[in-house]
């Protein structure tokens, strides 16, 4: 079963790429790493969900927003590599929050990416993972996934 | 001298790796690259240093929190590895800790974790290093280390 | 046109490689890989920028400041490499900015350091970037990096 149909049997499709702005490369490949810039909850080019765990949102907004960067980011996989036949299996997830400084559901708001990295990816979601809440983030977004893959050289 | 000689004759021995929960790995090896999800001060699964640094504790109560989490990181690289031969060196420690907006002594608190594998490591015990106040921390744990090390494929 | 020759040509020279204290390494290579420990914008040992973004200091201001790290950062490739022969390409680049909790212009502040080492490394300054908000930083600097970079093997 491949990628695109894990996600069609949840009811979900890969988005078109985010485009982002900043003097940076949308995805590095270093021998057998390939490594993705921070990924955002954002949607057609718009902030899907916006505000900071802990006051703004509930952790279960915090789920969705992460599970939104997560699709994000295996769109932009899908595209760097031409589909998902080169990717061995996710490194790292590294999960920057935005939270209230007493906010402590880190864990069930990454399980938003987690859980869409296992449903799609299967034996190639792999991943350690870390999770914080941060000071501040760009433009208010609840969450930023940094993504490392380990892939099969062209 | 062994790991666990160099650990035994600072009266340490290595914990039982760390539980964790969340949908993702203990441990992710990717070619001659090892990955760690974050590590925390948890003793038998339990939190052994909870708190803010520049209030709820201070420097060498961090100190001895990154040291604690840094013992963990062995314990799981020993557990990953079947002992510390594959290990070429560690690359990296991040220290995210949990502090008051004007905390600065970060690299003392850093120490603690550096100190513990210059002591159990020594040659292989490598690592550039940076550290930061977070604003939150998953159970208000004071220090999460996040870390890659070389190793030996099998 | 070299390196050298692309900063002078903008009135900039490779300073002394940063000073550090702590118990780690001023670089790893490991393989392919080159490991930097955090870089900030400290010039001749000393803080050159200090503050918060957002109150203490201006975004340009902050644009400044990631651009003296990025710069610090090019010294310590060069010091480790012997030149920028064996420098093949940044892969990553994080930014860890001291902020007010309502600071949201990190991307600006990060093309300081983007837009350097565009101008210094032209086709092999590449990277991905993330981008976050502290809550504190080592000695108020505003600015840290930590950079990684694919390198050919001596």
């Amino acid at each position: 079963m491949t990628v695109h149909a894990r996600l069609a049997a949840a009811n979900l499709t890969l988005p078109t790429p985010q485009l982002q702005g900043g003097a940076y490369k949308p995805a590095i490949i270093a021998g057998d790493l390939l490594s993705l810039p921070a990924q955002f909850p954002i949607v057609e080019g718009r902030a899907a969900v916006v505000g900071r765990l802990g006051d703004d949102l509930t952790t279960e907004q915090g789920y969705h927003a992460a599970r939104l960067a997560a699709l994000n980011a295996l769109a932009r996989i899908n595209h760097t590599l031409g589909g998902f036949d080169r990717l061995v299996q996710i490194i790292h997830v590294s999960g920057i929050l935005l939270t209230t400084p007493d906010f402590t559901d880190h864990a069930r708001v990454m399980d938003g990416a987690s859980d869409l990295l296992n449903l799609a990816l299967a034996d190639k979601a792999g991943h350690t993972r870390s999770l914080q809440g941060a000071a501040s983030l760009p433009g208010r977004l609840p969450v930023q996934l940094v993504i490392t893959a380990q892939i099969r050289p062209a």
